[in-house]
C-alpha cells in the first residue's frame, strides 16, 4: 500500500477515451484535457503556518478530474498509480 | 454532476456573440476580451493560514465575466464546462 | 450593472488628451503615462490571511491615476469599462 | 492634489546636477545614481496581513533619495509629478 | 552518523531494476520514474513562522518513493547518501 | 545627514585593498569579494506581518563584511555613501 | 572574530580529497558532491513574522556538510572563511 505524504493524493488513472460515443477518433489536443480517474489514498494534509492540519476535501474511491501531465508515476506490484498534489485535482464527479 | 475543490467555480461559457448589434463581424482580438458565462457550482473557498476556509462570493446562476484561455475544459455527459478559480473571475453581471 | 470581486474596481476610463494645450500632438510615449479614469462600482476587497475583509479606499465616483495596460476590458450595454485591481489605481486625483 | 493610495508617495523630482561643482560636465552613469527629490503626499500605508495599516515613515517636505527609473510619472496641472512605492524611496536627507 | 538539519531526511537509495520481471531491459526514461529508497535519519522538522516545529511524518526505516534528480549526495566512510526535503518524499510504501 | 529608511543601512566603503601584504598585485575576481566597510547609520528595520519593528543588529561604527555589488551609491556634500539593505551586510568584524 | 547576522553560519571549509583511499585521483565532478567544513561562528537566527529569533541548530565546533559554490568567501588575518546562510548547511557529521 502506498501511504502518501502531506498534501498528497494516490490515483489511479482512468483509461482515456480513444474515441467518440459516435466513433470518431479523438484528436490528441482532446487529450489533452484533463483526466478522470480514482482516488486511492489521500495523505494527512498541507501543514498551515499555524501547526494546523489542513485535512483534504477528498477521499479513497472519489472519482475526480485531474491535471493533465500533473504528479509522478510511481508502480508497486506491477500497477501504475499517480502521485498528485492536492490542488492537481480540479473537481471531484459525483 | 461535478462539485469544484477549494476556491475552484465550474462555469457554462456563454456563446461569444460573432457580430456587433449592426451586423459587423468581430475581429478575433475583440474574442479576447473576457468572456461570459453563468456559475453552474461552487467550491467550499480558499483555506486561509489560520485554518479559516474563505467562502467564495458566488454562486449557482451568477452571471460572470471572466478571463479569457483561464482554467480547464472538461466535458460530462456530452456537456462542455469550465473549472476556473476565484481569480479568474473578474465580476458578476446583475 | 458590473459589480466587481474581491479587490477589483471597475472604471471608465477618460479619453486621452491627444494634444498639449497649446496644440501640440502629444507622441505616443506621452500616452504610455498612466490613465485617468472614473470609478463606477469596487469590489468588497482582498480577504486578508486573518479571514478579515480589507475595504477598499477608493468609492464610486473618484477621479483616479491608473497604470496604463492594466486590467481587462469589458463591453455592457454597448459602454466600455475596465475592470482593474485596487494595485493598479496609483492615486485619487482631489 | 493627488493623494496616492496605500503605500504610495507622490514626489516632486528636483532636477539632476549636470555639472560637478568645478564645471566637469557629468556622464550618463553618473546620472544613473539615485535622484533627489521632495515628498509632496503620501498614501495612508501598506495594509499588514493583521488587517493594521502600516504608517509611511515619511511626511510632505521630507527631501528625500530614491531609486532612478521607479514609479509612474503623472501631470496635473501642467506639473510633473512622480508617484513611487515606499520601498522605491532609499533614504531622507536631513 | 549524519544528522539532516531541519526539514532535512537522509536516505539510502535502493538500486533501481535495470530488467522487468519477464527480464526486458528498461528503458532510460523508466528509470526517470520515480526512485525507492530506505530513510536512515530525519531532521527535527521545518519551523514555522509561529515558532513551532513542524515534525516530520517520517521514521528511520520508513520505505519511500522520492523524486528522481532531487537532493545532495553525501559519502561518509565510504557508504552514499542522499540528503532530501521533505516535499521530495512522495509517499511511504506499507 | 543620511537617514536610512526601513531596514536600510547606510555604509562608508573601505578602500579595497589592491596588493596582498607580500605586494602581489590583486587580479580583479579577488575583489570580486565581499567588501569591507563602517556603518554610518541604519534604519529603524523592517515592518513585519504583525506590525512590530524588527531592529537592526547593526549600529553606526560596525565594521562589516557586504555583498560586492548590492545597494545604491549616493553622493552628499562631495562624499560617496552606499544605501545597502540588511540582507546585504554578511556579518560584523570584532 | 567574524560575527555573523541573520541566519548566517561562518564555516572555515575543510580541504577536499584530491584522490580515494586508494589512490584513484577525483574527477572534477566528484568535487561537485557537498563540502565538509567546521562551523566557526553562529548568526542569532532569522527573524519569524511573529518577531522571534529562531536560534539556529548548529554550534561554533561541528563538522557539516554544506552545499557547494553556497555562500561567500572572507579573508580576515590572512585566513580564508565561508560565510553561508543556515539552508546551505545540509547535516551535521557526528
Amino acid at each position: 500500500m502506498i501511504k502518501p505524504l502531506g498534501d498528497r493524493v494516490v490515483v489511479k488513472a482512468l483509461p482515456q477515451e480513444e474515441k467518440t460515443k459516435s466513433g470518431i477518433v479523438l484528436p490528441d489536443t482532446a487529450k489533452e484535457k484533463p483526466q478522470q480517474g480514482e482516488v486511492v489514498a489521500v495523505g494527512p494534509g498541507r501543514l498551515l503556518e499555524n501547526g494546523q492540519r489542513a485535512a483534504l476535501d477528498l477521499k479513497a474511491g472519489d472519482k475526480v478530474f485531474f491535471s493533465k501531465y500533473a504528479g509522478n508515476e510511481v508502480k508497486l506490484d506491477e500497477e501504475e498509480y499517480l502521485i498528485l498534489r492536492e490542488m492537481d485535482i480540479l473537481a471531484v464527479i459525483e
